[in-house]
C-alpha cells in the first residue's frame, strides 16, 4: 500500500492510497477519511458512479464535517480496474474505465480485471482492516447512481456484512436500463438470469433481504425514468416487507450539488445504525 | 450573460454565468450562489488562488450550507482573463491563464486583457447588481493564496466598498515574494514603487486602513516560508493599528481540505459584519 497524498481536513486525516489489487489485476487507488477523537471508528463505504473515481466525492461529497462529528471512518474506492493492461472501451462512459457496476466479470477479455463486486466486499476491507485501526466489525455502506446501485447489491447480498445501506438516486434495475443493460452484456454475456444478481430490483424479488434502506432521489435528475426509476424498487420492497425510506427532492438533480445537500443525513442514518 | 449550469444545492441555487467582459476583453465565467428564503441578500466575493477558476471553490470549498442558512449570495469570478486572443505562456502556473494577480496590467501585450483589479471592484459588482436582486450596498471580499492577496488589496484600497474582508492563507507581500514578483515585472513593468499599490503589506505601511482583518493559514502549508509570511502583514497592521486576527492552524496545508475546514468561520465572520 503506497501512501499518495494526506491532508489535515476538519480535525482529521483525508488521504489517499494505491496498492496492486489482485482480484482486478491492476493498480487501485481509494481515498480514507480518518476522523479525529477516535480510536477505533466503524467504516462507512462510499460507492461512486459512472465516470467518477476515489475523487468526486473526496473532492465534492462536502462528508468531512459531520464524519468527524460523528466518528466515522469514510472509504471512497475507484469505480473500475484501469492502466494500459485493462481492457477498455475509451470513448464509451457506460463500460470499461469508471463502468465497473460493482460486478464480477466473467467473459473474456474482461473477466481477469473487472472484479469490483469481490474488490469492495472482500479484498479492500481485508486491506484496510489490516493496515488502519479500524472497527471492521462495523462496516456501512452507501453510494451515488451506478454507486447506489453497489451499494444496494453489495448489502441485500451480504446483509451480515453491513450495518446499514443508503443510496443517492441509485441505478435499482441495471438489468433493464438502457445505460447499464450494454455493460452487463459485455462482462457477463447474454444471459439475462446471470444480471439478476447483479440487480437490486431482481434481488429483493428473489429473497434477498435488508430490513432498512434510505434513498433520496432528485426529481429533477434528468436521469430519473429513463435510468433510475426508483419506485421499481420501492415496489419490491413493499412486497418483501423491506423498509425503504424513499425521499424525492424537489427542484434537485443528479450532481454532487444534491448528493452535498443531503450527505449529512445519510452520515446520520448510519450513525444510528453502525 | 448567459447561464453555463444552474443547480438546487441545499436549498438555493448555485449558478454559473459567461459574459463578455470590457475591462479584461474577453469572455470570463462566474459562478453565484443564490441563498434561500432571503430576498436581497447580500453578497460575499471569494477571490480564487493561483491555477484555479470558478470552479474551484464551487467545487471544493463546501459554503452551500452556511451560506444558506446566514442568507449571503456567494460570487466566485475566475482569476484570469482566457482564450485564444488572450496573451499567456502555457507552461508558467505563476504568470497568465490562472495568473491574473488581481491588478491591473499596463505593458505591452498584457494591459488589454488583465484588469482583474478594476474587473473585481467595478465591471462585475455592476453586472451583478444590474442582474440580480442582491443587496449591492451590502458587499464583503475574501479570498485564497492569490486570492487572499486580491481580497486584501482591494479591501485595503476601498474600504467603503466592503463591510469585512478575510482571507485563507493569503499572500501578503507579492512585491518580494519570487512565485509574484516575475509576474508583477511583467504585467506592470521594473518598476517597483508601481507594484506597491497591489501589495498588501505596502499599502498598510502607506496608511491605506481596513478596520478588522481574519486571516487564516496553515502551519504545514509549503509555501509559508517563502510565499506566505503573514508575519510581514502582521507586523505592519500592529503599527497600523489594524485589527488583525491571524490564526495559525497546526498541521493544515494549503489546499481546499484546509480551506473548507475554516469556511464556516469566515461566513460567519462576514455575516456579523455585513
Amino acid at each position: 500500500m503506497k501512501k499518495l497524498s494526506s491532508s489535515f481536513s476538519f480535525g482529521g486525516i483525508q488521504s489517499v492510497y494505491s496498492h496492486a489489487s489482485v482480484v482486478n489485476n491492476c493498480e487501485m487507488t481509494f481515498a480514507v477519511f480518518t476522523p479525529p477523537n477516535i480510536k477505533n471508528p466503524p467504516v462507512l463505504w462510499y460507492l461512486s458512479g459512472l465516470t467518477c473515481s476515489h475523487l468526486n466525492v473526496m473532492e465534492k461529497g462536502e462528508y468531512r464535517k459531520k464524519a468527524a462529528e460523528l466518528g466515522m471512518a469514510i472509504i471512497c474506492p475507484d469505480t473500475s480496474p484501469r492502466g494500459d493492461k485493462v481492457p477498455d472501451e475509451k470513448d464509451n462512459w457506460q463500460f470499461g474505465s469508471g463502468a465497473g457496476f460493482y460486478l464480477d466479470a466473467t467473459k473474456e477479455p474482461y473477466y481477469k480485471n473487472y472484479n469490483m463486486y469481490s474488490y469492495i466486499k472482500d479484498e479492500l476491507p481485508e486491506l484496510i482492516g489490516n493496515n488502519f485501526d479500524f472497527d471492521m466489525s462495523r462496516q456501512s455502506i452507501f453510494g451515488h447512481s451506478m454507486g447506489g446501485h453497489g451499494a444496494l447489491i453489495i448489502a441485500l447480498r451480504n446483509p451480515k456484512n453491513y450495518k446499514s445501506c443508503s443510496a443517492f438516486a441509485p441505478i435499482v434495475e441495471p438489468s433493464t436500463a438502457t445505460w447499464s443493460s450494454e455493460a452487463f452484456k459485455k462482462y457477463i454475456g447474454p444471459n439475462k438470469k446471470d444480471w439478476e444478481k447483479y440487480d437490486s430490483v431482481a434481488l429483493v424479488r428473489d429473497g434477498f433481504y435488508f430490513p432498512e434502506i434510505l434513498v433520496d432521489q432528485g426529481e429533477a435528475d434528468s436521469f430519473l425514468n429513463e435510468g433510475l426509476r426508483p419506485w421499481l424498487l420501492e415496489d419490491v420492497c413493499r412486497k418483501s416487507q423491506i423498509n425503504l425510506k424513499l425521499r424525492m427532492q424537489s427542484g434537485y438533480d443528479h450532481s454532487y450539488f444534491f448528493i452535498s445537500t443531503f450527505m449529512s443525513d445519510h452520515l446520520m442514518w448510519h450513525k444510528e445504525r453502525i
